[in-house]
């Protein structure tokens, strides 16, 4: 399988074939791990540039360490010590950073498209790590490789998206990926956290009424809901939505005895979920999704650097 | 002497064996260094998490290049970027954290309890770097490093600690701890600086008279004074907290000829200590206390992971 | 060539031989990097502080890149996060650090005089990375690099500075830096920016007509123009200095054919420069200033701690 791609910012770029190469590198790091070997000396002398201009802890540190483990050289740029406090343009700032000779960008960014718009002025790659409420593709492959990994095959797998579908770059990467890999995707959500047009993210299914639709589903992926978003809202409050939409022991027999439960972290326990869902031995995949993460950042890093599937020895 | 502790965080559940066998694994990682190889691939491919929840400087700083020196990789996280923010519980915290397949987790925390708490929901080692005012164990073990490496031996020694005894984390490992190595030790403050139940700690003698306790002692440890403790407080001012309990040139004949002078830094200079005694070149280890620091923390990260004293090798 | 330097505080403590020697060191880095080896084992275990207390992007980035680029161990230190919150001297921070046996601290301060200071109490390797408005030696190296690579030789050169000379710690190393090297130097710039006496620094000429100075000019560097020190003094108006100063697209005419424009960064777009200028691909080599940042950076670092320009081997 050819991987010649050289960015990550639209999930949509990438076929089913590259992204089956991702997961597929993802397992050979898995377990390049297992036999206790956790850093390899694939990346050394690469210098990726962390440029979180955004607050973010879990994906900050996940690309962290998975530059770590492939021996990379991380620069952590951004944040409010930035120079476009001084008034220099992003171009600018980018062309600085290309200057260093770096290779790879990470960028988080609270504008979306800034991930591009970095990719069309620098030579180097680019992974999308959230921009607005755009796109948060490696999300999206994190969340792929742990069903996958469970399931073994994503193709016809029925999936339930629950929650803040509107303001939700979650959302904005899974569901086509899903729709790539050839799942059957649900969204489920109160009228008032559905997008305008809720087809344009490319689900199969919109409805309202997750006791109706949990029965149906391999796979629920619960998101995140933001309290603020819902206080002061008309409806549904905090404790409407824990009753309407939140996975709840007592959901638990409407659900496929194998059906599956995933979350992107961190859970706002009570409110999506709670801590019997949240922790189920069997059916939550949420921390194996958090493992996943470094897993795939470091495939995607590697892949898009140039290495190949079957050149990766530890 | 074998070494059986999965984390530190109450240096009362170390022997006097244990400690030994840090420090002496301490001088170990001394020997390599003075060989002018000063970083080891020990820890190569182990992940050390620095959790500081709590500014600190020097305590950080030490564990950072601790951790270098090992070849181990740090990744810094807390503060006031961590999700905590987003309301995440601890435990939720330290499971992600883990769930990257860390090895070991610093942390420092202005409440007493989290590193026992993290402890006990994480399958990685802990250190406590400070909690809250109850322990601070690496202090301890710095400390007792920096004595034994002058005095030879730690049993019988007659210690004697000034200051803050109410407020000092430091106190919470350090009398302990010299307790456990058969050491005397004399407590001195004003009466307004000692805990409610001066026994607690374990210490010998509990004086308020510093020039009475002085002439018997072989090492005396002077506290950090805290100006803000004593900005308002009815007794003592820091004038008289000075002329009372300041170890002065003019209090030096009151010392006996090999008395050293330790301080856990840093130092309010013309408070606890003068600048004739802190830098006094006989008797004054408050430098080598730092150096000490980096060493014993190699050898507890070292040990901790199951490195033998006698299997190092650099 | 010998080199005998502990510290790069003062530029003028060096001599025209060894610039020429950092100069031809970095030319020896940029052939290893061109040959895709960017990392080299040259500084493995040696330990390097950045102690940043003030704000900085670029100079920083550059430093942390070259250093891992060398494969030194990095501590940042510095910042609202020191102990000189709590009331801990320079000097007692310093000697903390030095006890942690580290073996160089790159410096950025707000006062002048603290890089010497340093120096003075510690035993490690200094470099003066910004202080005040007095020096930023390695921005002169740099400086002097990038024009070095285009113009072959630095003799005989005419160097316009054009800008802020009062306020610009730029000009405090970049103007007996070109006068070491045996260039003309003319200071360009509204009386108002001017330093109470323009001689001090050595240059050639003062001048406030940039119109007929540009003629004579083989390289011109344009000093960054801070928007607050314009904003509310009664001359030039940014619109006047960019009228009088700006080195825009009508004013290349006035230039000879191969003159050099030069840049400390970042530029303040339309005040003085215009993207036409700041981008010229003949003429402008600020982007080639900041890969020199990095060469330059890592040549000054290996030589200081000893290492000879003819024994550098990747």
């Amino acid at each position: 399988m050819a991987f010649n791609h050289k960015h990550l910012i639209d999930i949509t770029e990438y076929s089913a074939d590259d992204i089956m190469t991702v997961l597929e590198t993802a397992v050979r790091f898995k377990e390049v791990n297992e036999r206790r070997i956790k850093q390899v000396p694939t990346l050394k002398g690469v210098t990726v540039v962390n440029m979180f201009n955004e607050p973010s802890t879990r994906t900050r540190s996940s690309f962290e360490i998975a530059e770590k483990r492939l021996s990379a050289n991380s620069l952590n740029f951004g944040g409010s010590s930035t120079s476009t406090v001084k008034g220099e343009s992003l171009v600018d700032t980018v062309e600085t950073l290309c200057a260093y000779k770096i290779d790879m960008i990470i960028v988080r960014d609270k504008h979306a498209g800034v991930p591009r718009k970095i990719a069309d002025v620098s030579g180097a790659h680019v992974i999308d790590a959230g921009d607005g409420k755009h796109q948060h593709p490696t999300q999206a492959l994190l969340d792929l490789y742990s069903i996958w990994e469970v399931k073994g095959d994503l193709a016809g797998l029925k999936v339930g998206v629950v929650g803040d579908i509107g303001h939700s770059r979650v959302c904005g990467s899974l569901i086509p990926a899903l729709k790539i890999m050839g799942c059957e995707v649900t969204v489920i959500a109160p009228p008032t956290l559905l997008p305008a047009r809720p087809d344009v993210l490319g689900a199969d299914h919109v409805t309202t009424k997750l006791d109706e639709a949990l029965p149906e589903l391999d796979v629920v992926y619960m998101l995140r809901i933001q309290r603020e978003r819902l206080e002061g809202a008309p409806y549904p409050s905090l404790r409407e939505y824990n009753m309407l939409y939140g996975l709840t022991k007592e959901r638990e027999p409407l659900m496929k005895p194998d059906a599956l439960i995933c979350h992107p972290g961190p859970i706002n326990r009570g409110v999506e979920l709670d801590s019997y869902m949240a922790d189920h031995p069997k059916r939550s995949v949420i921390l194996d999704q958090v493992y996943a993460g470094i897993l795939t950042r470091m495939a995607e890093m590697y892949l898009l650097l140039g290495g190949s599937e079957d050149g990766l020895t530890a």
